[in-house]
């Protein structure tokens, strides 16, 4: 299997699709903007899925579903909700097809028209604080902490797979609480949460902020998120939380009785991570040869490719490799034992290493004889030679030593491309040709955000939460600042 | 918390009805024909993801995603499937809201029309079957065995919780085969997987078998499917499996090359069960008092209630419940200890039989001193007091008792309602005053099973797998027939 990839020098961007495709993650659909998730790569979301969801309800909420379909005069009830997401909507406005009369094929039936348009959700805010509504009464019915695996669609009109599809895959969180402080909490808490996950698990190291007000969620008071940074220096915001004031629930009238009797405006939040997080993954970890799985998100872990010539051969192998199947999956590794004969070890190699199997094991007639095993690193891409009687150990440790050197190494890389400046000219310099996040003073105005943005393409990524106190002035407009904001261009 | 749930007797439907929101599972959305799972049915439901997933994956099988939206001439592509989904879609006409120029609100921007008009999937064939043709090359690519977790939109005019909504959550699985053989294999696999998942986790008996052409899913050569009994005698199909011969590959020219080097077609099986399964599981079990729930798929196994007055008797209660909750939990029983002091104890029982939980115990001031436990069984509704040192076990084993019961209660309900006739005033008599299925000779023409349908409202749910040859005559008609098909009014 030749991977034929474009490397990353040469074209970062073509590298990555190149290699979404090729590492059979996903592909474009004949649906414009729509991505097909292939199941290789589905396996890999399902893996999040699966650790995500873990944290959601060890952290106290319960999933629920809610209408695909949101009435279009729902959305317009949070008037600055609406202006974020109308300009990019599929609108649903007939419910049946028909014959043409004049035998040209199938047609919209115009007698069918509904008499309220449907809009795909583009996020469910409304739907939810519409029900939100008959569930909360009283003080008892709070904290109100749902979540919801759902589909979602927003039309937009440049795509790329898993960064940007009409179509996604994510998980909203919605929160109702009887105070201020507990919603705050809630935002902080599942931003946390969301760090811990990229970090822990997706070997992804982000910096929790929170968005200037133009960037923030369209109805949301804060928003809190968790930026990355890709191996071409260029931003991904990976996960967003937002505190959304009492504007929900004053725009769909759910109120509670506090414990006077008293009635009040609840508070809200909402939070959400979606399929943009395989294109964080990507495109933070794998290389000029392909994929580079982390271990504890990668489908499988470990594989054994058995190098022979005929069936005697490959039954010696077997007997030796079957134990070492069991004696790993015993310890919860993922394993696969490659025994096809349609392909050759070569071709085999090359394929393991494009799809990021963090660790290979290859056996032929040498080892056998010498009791040994050759065990393939892809992240380092460096071999060793193993005893059979050490080989499960090794193993075990290296899912542990792999998953930390990705990590330790993203965020290397991201330590040398955060990058003080005091000047705008610098910041141009540094935007341009290091790229990277970079800190600098700004005057806390929209005018002087959109102005860096147009001349610059950098947007500020976040106010980081750990930014300290410092005088300074702003690059641009020489105005007083009290903290340094994290610009760079984004994804 | 007083359930006021109508009775079965005085209305089934109603008693349905009330019962699918009283007890938290599911209610209607302020979008036509579309419901909102809440948290307790959404955790059922995800009981039974997880097993049929489990399942899935045992017989090979893939998880993959595809778009939600059907170009409108691709579902064209496949006659009798355009024909059978047509009249019941989601239309999607334009991709933009803006402000109306008169000041009125948000209106659909004519500007933003699509070329081609998107439907939301009402199942995925031909959106599947359009990427199949890009993974199938050679019969090395087969057999390709994919699965996908959507929601889906049918649009139905009559809608009832789970039974018949608008949107609704399933699994489909499609499904490529070299030879016709292997293709037929697969959907009976599937049939019968579907129909171990029902008896054994639903605690649900069902009749395999096979649809009569005209119940025949649209594009499908031969549907298998499973058939549950209700408790008011209706029948309900629970799951199909489909043999779709070579129609959608011909349709969407998706070939292979076999080993001989020539072209070939390809052949394809579809299959998929629904949310539908959730009114089929509140509809066989439960009774007057509410829910009653196999312990294989209850949320919360066993509930824990303490009576007490005062937070000295709570705390001793809690000295003792305590441990026996982690011991159960180390047993993998799901347990809940209810410790809330804004509810009576009567308040919760009510809620808990309400909600189905299989086992409930409680405790109080002398059991506290006899060292027992009250312990109260949902599905017999009977109650018992048990020694301290014996609960583990005890709940350990009612949890396959209870599993057991309910199951044999099911299938003795539908023994004593599978009734042989041989006349079709005897038919009709039945249908109408017993309901259940009846078993009865049919010339096999679609004529005669439209009158029956027409005239009685029963159907052929279908032609049972284990139908023994007997020659009779149709007992409509008259005329010849070599086997019992099983009719029913059905859900």
């Amino acid at each position: 299997m030749g991977k034929n990839l474009t490397s990353r020098a040469e074209d970062y961007s073509k590298w990555y699709n190149e290699l979404v495709v090729k590492s059979d993650l996903a592909e474009n659909s004949g649906v414009r903007g729509c991505m097909v998730i292939k199941p290789y790569g589905y396996a890999i979301w399902e893996k999040m899925q699966g650790q995500l969801d873990k944290m959601f309800k060890e952290t106290g909420h319960e999933n629920a579903y809610f209408p695909l379909f949101i009435p279009k005069s729902y959305l317009s009830k949070e008037a600055s909700h609406v202006e974020g997401f109308a300009k990019e909507c599929a609108v649903v406005t007939h419910y049946r097809l028909k014959n043409a009369e004049d035998g040209s094929g199938i047609v919209v039936d115009e007698n069918a028209k509904l008499e309220e348009e449907l809009i795909v959700r583009p996020t469910s805010e409304t739907i939810i604080w519409d029900t939100f509504r008959k569930w909360v009464q009283s003080y008892r019915d709070l904290p109100l902490k749902i979540n919801q695996w759902a589909n979602v669609v927003r039309w937009e009109m440049r795509t790329r797979l898993f960064l940007r599809t009409a179509e996604f895959l994510w998980q909203e969180g919605h929160t109702a609480h009887a105070t201020r402080e507990e919603a705050v909490e809630e935002a902080e808490l599942m931003m946390n949460v969301y760090a811990d996950f990229a970090e822990k698990y997706m070997g992804v190291p982000v910096i929790k902020g929170t968005k200037t007000e133009s960037e923030r969620f369209a109805g949301a008071e804060e928003t809190y998120c968790i930026e990355a940074l890709m191996q071409d220096g260029k931003a991904l915001q990976a996960g967003t939380s937002h505190f959304l004031g009492q504007n929900f629930a004053k725009a769909f009238d759910v109120k509670f009785a506090n414990k006077e009797g008293k009635q009040e405006y609840v508070w809200a939040t909402s939070w959400g991570v979606s399929t943009r997080l395989m294109g964080a993954l990507v495109m933070t970890h794998s290389d000029d040869n392909g994929l580079v799985l982390p271990p504890q998100l990668a489908p499988i872990q470990v594989v054994i490719v058995p190098i022979y010539k005929g069936l005697d051969q490959l039954d010696a192998i077997s007997q030796k490799v079957d134990p070492l199947v069991k004696a790993l999956r015993d310890k919860g590794v993922t394993v696969k034992y490659d025994t096809r004969d349609t392909h050759k070890p070569g071709f085999k190699f090359n394929e393991y290493e494009l799809k990021g199997v963090p660790v290979r094991l290859a056996v032929g007639q040498r080892d056998l004889a010498n009791g040994t095993f050759e065990v393939a690193r892809r992240d380092t891409l460096t071999k060793e030679i193993v005893k059979a009687e050490e080989i499960v150990d090794k193993v075990v440790s290296l899912m542990d030593e792999i998953q930390e050197n990705i990590f330790k190494k993203a965020l290397d890389y991201r330590k040398e491309h955060i990058t003080k400046v005091d000047s705008y000219d610098e910041f141009k310099k540094v935007i341009e040709e290091k790229g990277g996040f970079v800190s600098a003073h700004w005057d806390g105005t929209v005018e002087t955000e959109d102005r860096i943005k147009e001349e610059t393409k950098a947007t500020i990524r976040c106010i980081p939460l750990d930014a300290e106190n410092e005088e300074g002035k702003c690059m641009v407009t020489g105005k007083p600042s009290h903290k340094r904001v994290l610009f760079a261009k984004a994804y």
